[in-house]
């Protein structure tokens, strides 16, 4: 260019009519936008103005059209939508660890539930969750949906570390930490609903029954009335074990998805954690019926439970998302590390490595996700209209150089500990690694105090 | 304690002959020795002179012993023997990501073959090793056991970056980008013995033979002879594919283990990588030869090669160290992901919950690890009389909170980004997890150099 040349006109020049928003992310290196077409920009941009996504886009186009009053350049980033965690019972991170490589029955006996009968309560459910909220958010979740007791503090601690959840209060026909009366539990979800925090769109109530074994027919149909009255997903446990399986055939005289179909139960609004042990007749079924599954697969290995028809669910058409479990049987809360064993695990089962692809794991994470959970209009991928919930990755690191394609690199590659920045709907709540809402450390040692109690408890 | 008893005497006082040495690590929290009992020490201590470990231990007990030219405190860390990849590319790095989610021979013949022919050269070598260096020692890997061509380049990396490793010259009945004409395959081992860098404990030659297919029983023999000469290890790929099994059945009447056998290459000194398709009869005289095996996990899950069985061997017997193999089939370098893996797909493969427990597959990733490749009198574990190569871990972290059992953290919720410090023969090489020997900014921009022209390769 010669030095007469004229300098090329600003964004400011170009259009002097720029709307003015609260946001703008610039020059990000990969946007990974997780749209139907799973379009990735080189050089991309954000607009957010409160809680909504205003463009996505080439940053030349997005600049042309508005000017922030904060703006970040996100060179060397990749960024994408917030992960959704479609099934966790995040207060059990108090119980990490606690005891592993045990068998099934005797954990749970054992170790699970005399611990839960022991330690659980409002504020055991409110420091767990609110750890655990800490934990996801560093790792890039930004939306988790639970399934535990004293759900309202599970809530209150979503709320407080800046996530969004879907909160399921847990209904067994069994004693509960929460309802020692299991004929009243239908009075113990109105008081939940009651106590539910209201005045924000982060949050969600939901019901959330144990499993079709430990709940009988009646309190199914009863708690998915209740669900569809308030317009909310209702959330199950269904046939995480052959032995659960073989159980309910004995029990009820057929396989739990006809067994729940046959109550009235299984919709678009539900949502099937597990489905390990499925003939082709119930993926068929679970088809037709839209309801969508949460795929835990990690916890599926840990617990040897099996391992989950994935391909011919996705064949047959099943939106199914991903979801940790609770930390007591993965032992983490990091969808990434998911990811890379939902495309390993199926590859080797299946013996071929064409089997959950890259991009098609990374949508379960995100996009299908979102529709998992019911909330698909607002999240699971970044696109004009929909919120700002979104993270952005630190690629300049050894581990993740070169990079030659972000689908590949955020299956295979990136760990939850290189998310770097995370926003829920456009507000930022985690910084340079660093959560912004709460504080990390007095949440850790209240739960190294619980943990203190749990521990010394005698078994 | 009344205000008039007397100070307690300081460790001083008490033995003002303590030997003083370079280096006290005080208060450690978890002290995983990885010893044959797998001993946890709270509150140990490590001393370290020059390259050795004079003391594991109460810091109690060590400080009356010892006074230090430099100390460090680590309560709420977690310290235990630097991990030991046992099986590994590292230049491959420079291919991380180039393409997923192929089928086998796809992938090999249409991507990795033609970029490694048109990449492969010293110096990428050296680049690509001197990343896999830095991301090995950021995750707590303190030596790996390397195959590839141009190894004396990736000794220089090694060397440069502080590791301990064994380097392995490939040897094949092909033309390979060190050495086209295949007849000269001793030739080229010789020469690579002769550039092989001296003065230094930290870096042994080994040769290793690609495969029993890609290797004519001659070239096997030679290769063995001249390892057992240089009492070096012998490493080789051992039936990773039913198919290559079915292959070398066909041409040499005989299943490989019986074939290698036959041709005298089994022994104590020969390390199998992958040996995912044995039969009984192949696992029983893989035992009785001592054999070492090499678990490679996440690349037998993602290129669908199979399940390896684990189980099996270790109950013959069989001594089993990790390996994470190159990043074109993983994509990373971490063996606390490994270890993750490892522990969860042989339980959901089994059904059942109690096969690979942590602290086994612990072992498998320390002292197991050492004795795989040989070096077990100087590394795997926290022992005197050890060399000093040792990782600490910072735990007071969200998703290391609460700890019930460290060798459960370990396996399945720490992170390979959670280790804070690493020494390597009683040398500091990562602090604060920055690397101190070699710039990691221009490691990260040479490799993005050399892949710029990878992708630009046609293909």
């Amino acid at each position: 260019m010669s030095d007469l040349s004229p300098a090329p006109f600003t964004p400011e020049e170009r259009n002097p009519a720029r709307r003015e928003v609260d946001l703008l992310l610039t020059n990000i290196s990969w946007l990974v936008t997780c749209d139907e077409r799973m379009q990735c920009f080189r050089a991309g941009a954000i607009a957010v103005d409160g809680t909504d996504l205003l463009a996505v886009g080439q940053t030349g186009h997005v600049q042309q059209q508005f000017r922030a009053r904060s703006e970040m350049d996100l060179s060397g980033f990749l960024v994408l939508p917030g992960l959704i965690n479609t099934h966790t019972h995040a207060a059990m991170t108090c119980f990490r660890g606690l005891a592993d490589d045990l068998p099934l029955l005797r954990w749970l006996h054992e170790v699970i539930f005399p611990a839960e009968a022991a330690a659980v309560n409002p504020e055991m459910v409110y420091r767990g969750t609110l750890l655990a909220g800490i934990e996801m958010l560093k790792n890039g979740i930004t939306t988790f949906c639970d399934g535990y007791f004293f759900e309202e503090a599970a809530a209150r601690a979503a709320l407080d570390c800046g996530m969004r959840a879907i909160l399921g209060q847990g209904v067994l026909d069994f004693p509960t930490p929460d309802q020692p009366d299991p004929s009243r539990s239908r009075d113990r979800v109105e008081t939940f609903f009651d106590a539910f925090p209201e005045h924000t769109d982060r949050l969600r109530p939901s019901i959330f029954c144990h499993t079709p074994y430990t709940c009988r027919p009646e309190t199914l149909q009863w708690a998915k009335r209740l669900s569809k009255e308030h317009g909310i997903l209702f959330q199950i446990h269904l046939s995480e074990t052959a032995a659960e399986v073989e159980d309910m055939v004995q029990r009820y005289g057929e396989r739990p998805v006809f067994h729940l179909d046959r109550l009235g139960v299984l919709d678009d609004r539900s949502l099937c954690a597990h489905a390990v042990w499925l003939d082709p007749g119930e993926i068929e079924l679970l088809a037709a019926r839209q309801v969508r599954i949460s795929h835990n697969v990690e916890s599926n290995m840990k617990l040897a439970s099996g391992v989950a028809p994935v391909p011919r669910m996705l064949a047959a058409g099943i939106t199914i998302g991903l979801g940790t479990d609770g930390c007591a049987s993965n032992n983490n809360l990091d969808l990434f590390s998911e990811m890379d064993k939902v495309a390993k695990l199926h590859k080797v089962i299946h013996r071929d490595p064409v089997v959950c692809p890259a991009p098609r794991v990374l949508a379960m994470a995100t996009r299908d996700g979102a529709v998992a959970i019911g909330w698909e209009d607002a999240i699971g991928s970044l696109e004009v209209g929909k919120k700002a919930d979104l993270i952005a990755i630190d690629c300049n690191q050894p581990h993740l150089t070169p990079l030659y394609d972000p689908a590949s690199h955020l299956v295979y590659a990136v760990k939850g500990s290189d998310v770097r920045h995370v926003w829920v709907n456009g507000d930022m709540v985690v910084r340079d690694g660093q959560v912004l809402k709460v504080n990390e450390i007095e949440a850790i040692a209240a739960v190294n105090r619980l943990a203190g109690r749990i521990r010394l408890d005698p078994r």
